[in-house]
């Protein structure tokens, strides 16, 4: 049994220094997708981008699948606003760009979101405060 | 780069026998969750349910993963149909049932979702054939 954000929060010990972890899901609204759609997206970027801060810092990674997976998913309206966020992230946070391979509703290739962390909640935030949720 | 349910199908060998590989997500739809949480809800039981599967069998979940992660998202309308659904399942397939902490939109403790597998796509489909894609 998992809880989804927790009321307390996610804390890691990263160099001496406690931190709260999130992840975060960018996905594009401008798609036309429909909302199972877009929650399987979802599920595919944060899975991915798990696996990549699990072998960036293991620990973190499953104090962070422990603690209720603190996560939010923040919406962007253009492949360009998505590309050009996820190339500021991904220089210091573990970052999943994901594509459709376009079975159904999209275009094979279609970038649809990508996934942020988990990683120190402070630096998801630098990036995203400007954003809405989905 | 991955990509989402491929054109191929997920394929693992089990006891010799060739197998293509599904996750399921049962979410409720009585909730009144918007799709933000949706999503949410969705990712955290495809991460809990894929590392219950990685326990049991870690080159068929690592396959799935890499072979894009096939996955899909289904409806149910109330509690009990959720939890008679998971009861089942999970006593042949890797079941991750998710409690919301109701931080946002719900009570804390409400039962949302649970993922399923991945595991071999047949499994899955005999308990999902009924539901409606969300």
């Amino acid at each position: 049994m998992s809880f989804l954000a927790g009321g307390f929060a996610c804390k890691a010990y990263c160099k001496g220094i406690l931190m709260a972890l999130k992840q975060a899901i960018i996905i594009r609204a401008d798609l036309g997708m429909g909302k199972g759609k877009m929650a399987g997206q979802t599920a595919h970027a944060s899975l991915s981008a798990y696996r990549k801060a699990e072998r960036e810092d293991l620990d973190a990674a499953r104090q962070w699948e422990e603690e209720g997976q603190k996560k939010i998913v923040l919406k962007v309206t253009s492949e360009e606003g998505l590309l050009s966020l996820f190339e500021k992230m991904k220089k210091e946070i573990p970052c999943a760009l994901i594509r459709d391979a376009g079975r159904t509703q999209l275009e094979p290739g279609t970038i649809t979101c990508f996934g942020a962390g988990p990683a120190e909640e402070s630096k998801i935030n630098k990036y995203t405060k400007e954003l809405k949720l989905l």
